[in-house]
């Protein structure tokens, strides 16, 4: 279908923001007449619509260059924890009239890299984003060209930007502390691949709950690379059917969960703790004690720490990390809960 | 921060299609000896580089005046029901070499036009579109601009554009249906609010089922405007309280029947089925009957009809209307089952 490119005019302009055209001239060449708040809405009239001022407004500043527009690289956007960071991130860039454009990684590298060199060649302002294990040199050029970059939920390897995590081991470790609290002392470890940084730190913080209590990790209690639901439910099966089964279970986020709910029978005597909360989760038989972190601060904030960069912020890179809840509903101690 | 505007060039467009700079003009000359597979590989990576062919290539053609990306406006992208379309559309467009810029209306008119606004003035070739019930008289300019609109979930009042929904209307009859034939003759409505367009016709199936049965509507058993899960709750507790209360309910969206499960005991007599599916629904308490829908196939069924119209299809508008699944699990019966 044919289409004729149309750029937004100054009428337009004029339109979004309820003034004259005469208003937004003014207000664009900086003449005096012009409240501070109507300048504003033209502003962001101006930033909604992608306006680009023509030659014959002199006042353009190097501000103007910018496309409003931010990109947003998340692991899997079907994932409700990315969805709502998403949302998230989404509404703080509304508010400074910003578009977002979303990819999903799959946490492929290949992927990662085709779907940020789509949107730095679309000019985008800056880049929220949850890296891969792959490298990121590629970033190298669009940084230098002055695209912002902040990563969430994990760092990326040797690239210095802006960093919003939460305190993964520790929460894992309060998460497995739980469990042997209760007595537990044979406790499964269920999770992703382990070359998600995510996942080895909570990995880390299983090993430390154990060792603090002086128990030596049992390889054949742990699974890593749980991809799916059905990967979960068949290394739960495994484990069950091993001669000293464990009595305790930590899956390492809501996927696997999930999927090892599904194995468990009503009731069940084996003790589960997840990594990440659910809608209901207090009614869910068992119900399901979590470690709880929060996707709208961790997208608030790195949105926040990008927007400050795109107007200038130059100081050195900054780590925020966020605090993780344990929310105990039950299903940490075990032994046979009412189904 | 300033920054210098780079477009993608020829060398780009060779390096991410693994091709030397030769055979990309070759490629985009139209001239011989490119295989159509290699030709296949730099059309693709001239899409996601978004790379503009300078004046020298003379065989362009209109397609090329294509942004290669795409609008998706929802209601609210942070609920789980629109997370699953999203990263279904965003697949469908990366398969094809198109981005995706991701807006949410949160179910305001205003909201709307300013996000919509900001994706035309930005030129995307597409918009699938959630619509609000306001109107969309200022999708005209746009359209016959040549930018292409698919509605999905729900139509446009007065746009003749290819639509998909599901049968909202048999679903929500079916579900209630099934409270019917477990003797439930008290059976209460809790929805949203009522200008949302699946609401109605939730509400519609509704009262086909009562009047199936020959019951009347009683408008005391009848709660619109449930914006929210406390909102739900909220209503839970007025309809307990009525000299005459339901033994049953129908919840129309996933927030209500979240909130409205918040409210119930451990057991509880009052029979519930919702509109819409969980995760783990059949490990809540009570195990939980709902109509399923599948967002999946709704994003991916609006995606393929965008691209096909992109892609210079003109014939009449199509109303696409994907079927619901009743999924009985227990909670449809309600006296008490065990919690």
């Amino acid at each position: 279908m044919r289409r004729l490119v149309k750029r937004p005019t100054m009428k337009d302009v004029a339109r979004a923001a309820g003034v004259s055209p005469m208003t937004v001239s003014r207000a664009v060449s900086g003449e005096p007449g012009v409240s501070p708040d109507t300048a504003a809405r033209v502003e962001q009239a101006i930033r909604q619509l992608g306006y680009q001022r023509n030659d014959n407004a002199r006042s353009l500043r190097q501000k103007d260059l910018r496309t409003s527009t931010i990109g947003l690289v998340v692991d899997d956007l079907a994932n409700p924890f990315y969805a709502l960071m998403a949302r998230s991130v989404e509404d703080e860039a509304h508010r400074r009239g910003y578009l977002v454009l979303v990819g999903s990684t799959n946490d492929e590298p290949r992927r990662e890299r085709e779907v940020i060199a789509a949107f730095t060649a679309r000019q985008v302002d800056g880049l929220i984003l949850v890296p891969t294990n792959g490298g990121h040199g590629f970033l190298k050029q669009p940084m230098e060209g002055g695209t912002c970059v902040v990563c969430v939920d994990r760092p990326a390897k040797g690239l210095a930007v802006d960093t919003v995590t939460v305190d993964n081991r520790a929460g894992a470790e309060r998460a497995v502390g739980h469990l042997l609290g209760h007595g537990h002392t044979r406790i499964a470890y269920l999770g992703d691949r382990f070359d998600i940084w995510t996942q080895r730190e909570r990995h880390a913080g299983y090993l430390d709950a154990l060792a603090a209590h002086g128990i030596p990790e049992d390889p054949a209690l742990v699974r890593h690379e749980l991809r799916s639901q059905s990967d979960a439910a068949a290394a739960l099966a495994e484990l069950r059917a091993l001669p000293d089964p464990p009595t305790a279970l930590f899956t390492t986020n809501d996927l696997i969960t999930i999927g090892v709910m599904d194995g468990l029978g009503h009731p069940d005597p084996v003790a589960l703790v997840g990594f990440d909360d659910f809608p209901l989760a207090d009614r869910l038989s068992p119900p399901l004690s979590v470690v709880s972190q929060d996707p709208v601060a961790l997208g608030a904030t790195a949105a926040n720490l990008l927007f400050s960069r795109i107007d200038g912020d130059t100081s050195p890179p900054r780590s925020v990390v966020l605090l993780t809840r344990l929310v105990v509903r039950g299903s940490g101690a075990g032994g046979g809960f009412r189904g």
